[in-house]
């Protein structure tokens, strides 16, 4: 496993002391599960538990999750974990049997679209939802060409990986992969215009080397870019820009929908466009692999026709039980009004800290997506101190951007005042020992 | 949703009278899932509650399933149902975290292959796992080329779909990818050196095209081209074949993996071959989505050296706990040696039937999964008919092949004696009923 440059907050085997039982532990795992796999921190960490925003560890400590979204209404749910097993236990089928539950599932979810954003297919993975994007988009265009931003991620499937330039060069963008920078948050009101004219010029390279438009994928907050949220609405003149070229915009909200802005439900609201597709997956299930592509029927219709697609555990009794009882817990529970409360007040927190010193330099995000932008000479080493500092003040989190230098915040949404407080109080503690 | 030649046992719209409650479903299914979808039977069937190697429609009718592999232990396992919600309810999370249960189910799960397959990665489908190992084949070997079979399939990602023929025109071939025909069952000890023969054929072609060889990939049992299981060991000269050129050998275990087979875990041990990478899914979690690639350490060694993977889902805590279920039971319940006895029953029944008339023309298969090639003048036309009574007797199967005429039989592996009576009796009704 040696030093994976393009990965933020990667473990470096041999640079930490780890106790007996991990470091015997870590070895059997590299025998086992091989050369690909990374862990994160300087020193990995090894969860057993987790109940709401907290995981504990072996020795029982508390660590406050401020990373990870897919357990999106907390870690354990008993509701999710209930209905997941109670399904179990009746019946768990495909799609090729008709089914209630997903018929029921399709028509309450897909209500959260605009129009006409009215099929849903189901998959296991964002990676599959988005490779099927791909496929019914080279159908449907007669293209290849997909435009994506420089540091994107989008999937690990052979076709994903080539539009991913955030693995790093040993996943290869291929000949039909074009990108564009991604927004700086430096521009204000001119982002936009600066994206379309970004777009145009892809588009130029692209037809000077006879390659028709299929796609512009997008996650709409750009959460492997370093996240970047504002202002509202920037995305617009580059999806406009691309679809009149004959090309089809793909909203990537496998991380930034279900809630995580806070403002709406899906990332693209927010921009004020109406996705040609739209895939999603992480916090789909709360853990169970769950995911989906929401398309336009004028879009999937030929595709349709010339070919079926099946995927066994996709859409699967179990699947759609798991995923109805989170959407049922992001309504009942009000995630999306907390969530947009709670970021707000995170933000706030942030920028009172940021004006304390200079090691936080620009503040961004969206409910509780928020990227922090560390400050300095070497921002990319400080950052993976800040991020190690703050795993020994109990608090998890990540980084992002292509240099590395931005504080990913991004918890479940079930993350509340005193977690808040725990996180601000280990924040500022960390960044004194740092 | 037009007709489907390419797909056997498809539901046609329109061609059967439902309940007005399928009715209105099916109306609703379509609506929101779209035009891709397909569903089984001239009337679709609509299970509500499975148990063991039963299913129940929505008046309590049981049906004897002979069809699914994913419920290999049975539905519903209470074991595997009690397994996953223990961890689900403890914690859900990936493999960044140093995790215990990953590392032990792989110990315990790589002693069942050969030296020196000794690396698993894990991911949430066969589709995934057999994409995972493209990539892998495509550094390894520095080539693109890829053989399969005539009516192969391998999975639904954009790399896959363009090697599977089964899934029909509208999923067509890429430049890289060379056919081979499937075996017959008519050759006898001929077979391996017949598909030698083919492989370095297709070989010769890929060097005249300037495209190296990458991959040989194969289901074990050839479940779409009709199901061919012997003679045992026909695999290896192509094998050998394919190797010699410089490429690799992916056994695609997704459906005659995990004890299917009767005589080994693995349908490859059958061919006395060891693969430098195994795929396998299906029956791995009985219905969770779960899925794993095996890897000779030398064959991925470049590939996790250049690109890390990480599968949001795959591998997580849960995932682990009910493959490791699975996997206890399989042993527990002794289902490899109930298998083989079950099978070479059923085997026998049917050979018994088949000289009782002249429905059935051959019977092939290994363990439970068993192809009966049904004879006559619109082979097709009758295997429908025989499929369709079948489930007037409450008994599901399907149909395989590239002339959708073999029965294709692939019951959970807890099929014992009662549901072969079951299913005999119902079979040979069925065939004076068509």
């Amino acid at each position: 496993m040696p030093q994976d440059q393009s990965m933020a907050n990667a473990f470096v085997p041999g640079q930490a002391i780890l106790s007996a039982g991990d470091e015997a532990l870590l070895q059997r795992r590299t025998d086992t599960l091989g050369p690909a796999y990374r862990l994160f921190y300087e020193e990995p960490f090894h969860p057993v538990r987790g109940e709401g925003v907290w995981l504990y560890d072996e020795e029982g400590t508390a660590y406050l999750d401020a990373y990870n979204n897919v357990a999106c209404v907390g870690h354990c749910h008993p509701r999710v974990v209930e209905a997941m097993a109670r399904q179990a236990s009746m019946l768990t089928t495909h799609t090729r049997y008709l089914q209630n539950n997903i018929v029921d599932f399709a028509e309450d979810f897909l209500a959260s679209f605009p129009d006409p954003l009215s099929h849903i297919m189901f998959t296991c993975t964002g990676s599959e939802a988005n490779d099927l994007a791909l496929r019914i988009a080279r159908v449907k265009t007669g293209g290849t060409g997909v435009i994506v931003t420089e540091n994107a991620y989008h999937g690990v499937t052979i076709a994903l990986a080539a539009m991913s330039p955030s693995l790093g060069a040993g996943a290869p963008k291929d000949e039909n992969v074009f990108t564009i920078p991604a927004p700086t948050g430096q521009h204000g009101e001119q982002e936009g215009e600066i994206m379309r004219a970004n777009v145009e010029k892809a588009l130029a390279t692209m037809a000077e080397r006879g390659i028709k438009p299929a796609a512009l994928y997008v996650d709409t907050i750009f959460s492997s870019d370093g996240i970047f949220s504002h202002p509202k609405g920037f995305l617009k003149p580059a999806v406009d820009a691309f679809r009149a070229a004959g090309g089809l915009f793909v909203a990537d909200e496998v991380q930034p929908g279900f809630a995580r802005t806070g403002e709406e439900m899906w990332g693209f609201i927010r921009h004020g466009v109406v996705p040609d597709m739209v895939s999603m997956g992480k916090p789909m299930g709360n853990g169970y692999p769950v995911a989906a592509l929401v398309v336009r029927p004028d879009v999937v219709a030929e595709f349709g026709e010339r070919t079926r697609y099946f995927n066994t555990f996709g859409g699967n009794t179990t699947a759609i039980a798991t995923a109805q009882a989170v959407w049922d817990i992001i309504r009942d529970e009000g995630l999306l009004n907390k969530t947009l409360e709670t970021g707000s007040a995170f933000r706030a927190d942030l920028e009172s800290l940021a004006r304390e010193g200079d090691v936080i330099c620009d503040i961004r995000g969206s409910g509780l997506f928020i990227g922090v932008q560390i400050a300095g000479d070497d921002p990319r080493g400080r950052t993976a101190r800040l991020v190690n500092a703050l795993k020994k003040k109990r608090i998890l989190i990540s980084a992002s951007g292509p240099g590395g230098d931005v504080l990913k915040i991004r918890p479940p949404l079930a993350f509340g005042a005193d977690a808040l407080d725990f996180f601000m109080s280990g924040l500022r503690e960390a960044i004194k020992d740092i």
